[in-house]
């Protein structure tokens, strides 16, 4: 059922021994969201528990550095920024029929959750945990305000991307007007690469080929390159936005092997086309500017139907 | 002397046949006040031109597309965004004396115009603009907004920068809710790479030093470099910056061969330390996270030079 910004907060107000589910590979957005919402709501007395397939990586830890771990028996569960149950990852599955309320900014959400409150038009579901405080307490702590920045910063790629909206920016004026540090935020989720990302981009980049007349680029990333560079998957990350940002691409791609076999494909777009109707092809989603999905076999047969799929597209 | 928002306001209402001055190698922050002073001054009946040393570079057209440039005699001078008179370039030395006003946010501005109103707080000169035309009139239109926000987001790296303010992203909050294509500005300053920069950027890469315990990083691009990727010199802008993105990188350099013998040296640092004492130790001169300065000499030399006074500040 849908429920909007003062219904959501309502049932936050009401509940105690909350669980916040984020979604696997977690990012700013589905962290900043739990962690916003775990200062709020501790904050309140209740009992509040954020949880994730893994460990949260340590590149997040000044999100969670006052967070202290509590075992209780669930009686309320959020799950932010998670457009549907299979995302939760490995040892989360139980939740499926569990999820109390979700607070998501993805068209593709499946309505699994008992109450949904979605808006794909905000840049970040963090947008929408920050209403939702601001209905709960008409104000929002420095703490949480720095996890809110961090979502909103994080998903329109530092307020540059087409998703960006006039509410992020308002959120991130207030977060300077609060002395929250949002260069350091920004140095952690922008600007904080690694000698191996610098390596294995430089491999990557010999990939690079051009197609529709240099309006699509794609790199395709082995696991041999990244033994090469001695690299991880997460090295890979600013790619597929670097690929985009070359003069004349509408379609940026990366195609990396995750496991033998098995390749993740990232998408960019600029305003068109749609990434997530191309990915939707192949059973993935995302965004209109960001998308993904998964192909098996050989590199260069998914190189050339991902293009042929793009084509369709531009 | 030193003067206020207001009373540059007022100047601005009364002053006719005004000529503007932005500095040489313009930027988005000098041509965003011109532009938006422009707008503004043109449709209060006033004669205005903006002048520059040579012709502004297309990438910026859209800011000047509704420009029509017209000859009269100059009764005002205003400089924007100027620190020196040295910045006006060749064939505008003829207004050294005769700037009326100076509108800029440089703590080294040498105090060469009659009236000088200037915030080293604000990210860009463009901030300072915005709030003249608001003091002059009570609001902006929304071609002079475009240019304000350019200003803004070119100033502060599109929000990343330290220097980032809570009106810089106030100002981009008014932009979207005005529906200016702000996307359209960021890919144009950001994000529009060459295959020619490509192609530079791998090179350079390679030459690529480490000193201080990775704490701070060195580019070199030599002339031979250029030619060999096909590329010119302003296809290097992107990579001061991307030196001090690397991990546990403080400071950021880039060397380059402008003509044979004559180096460029662009500086990039985080909060700390300040690059525009780092290169006035040269003569050279900018903001406490991007400076630069001027070395004649040996390439090799000029690095041992420059890494050790760098030494001297971290």
């Amino acid at each position: 059922m849908g429920t909007d910004i003062k219904t959501a907060a309502e049932m936050l107000r009401c509940a105690d021994n909350i669980v916040i589910l984020t979604h696997q590979n977690p990012d700013g957005d589905t962290l900043g969201c739990a962690f916003a919402l775990y200062y709020t709501l501790k904050a309140k007395g209740k009992k509040v528990r954020v949880e994730n397939e893994r460990e949260i990586p340590s590149k997040y830890s000044f999100l969670y550095k006052d967070y202290v771990k509590e075992e209780f028996e669930p009686q309320f569960v959020v799950a932010v920024d998670i457009a549907s149950t299979s995302l939760f990852g490995k040892g989360l599955e139980h939740y499926e029929n569990k999820v109390d309320l979700c607070i998501d900014h993805h068209k593709s959400n499946t309505l699994y959750a008992k109450n949904t409150l979605v808006d794909e038009r905000v840049a970040a579901a963090c947008e929408l945990v920050f209403d939702v405080i601001m209905e709960l307490d008409g104000d929002i702590s420095d703490k949480a305000l720095l996890c809110i920045y961090t979502g909103v910063s994080t998903d329109c790629g530092c307020f540059k991307f087409s998703n960006t909206t006039a509410k992020a920016h308002a959120i991130a004026s207030l977060s300077l007007d609060r002395n929250i540090d949002i260069y350091n935020v920004n140095r952690l989720m922008f600007e904080n690469k690694s000698r191996a990302q610098l390596d294995v981009e430089k491999y990557a980049l010999q990939t690079l080929k051009f197609y529709y007349n240099g309006r699509c680029a794609v790199i395709t990333v082995t696991q041999d390159i990244l033994k090469e560079a001695g690299a991880e998957e997460c090295d890979l990350d600013a790619l597929p936005a670097m690929t985009r940002q070359i003069q004349g691409v509408e379609v940026g791609v990366v195609i990396k092997e995750r496991n033998e076999g098995e390749f993740k494909v990232s998408l960019r777009t600029g305003k068109s086309p749609d990434a997530s109707a191309i990915c939707a092809v192949y059973g993935g989603g995302g965004h209109a500017g960001a998308a993904g999905c998964t192909l098996y076999g050989d590199v260069n047969e998914i190189r050339e139907k991902i293009v042929e799929t793009i084509g369709n597209f531009i």
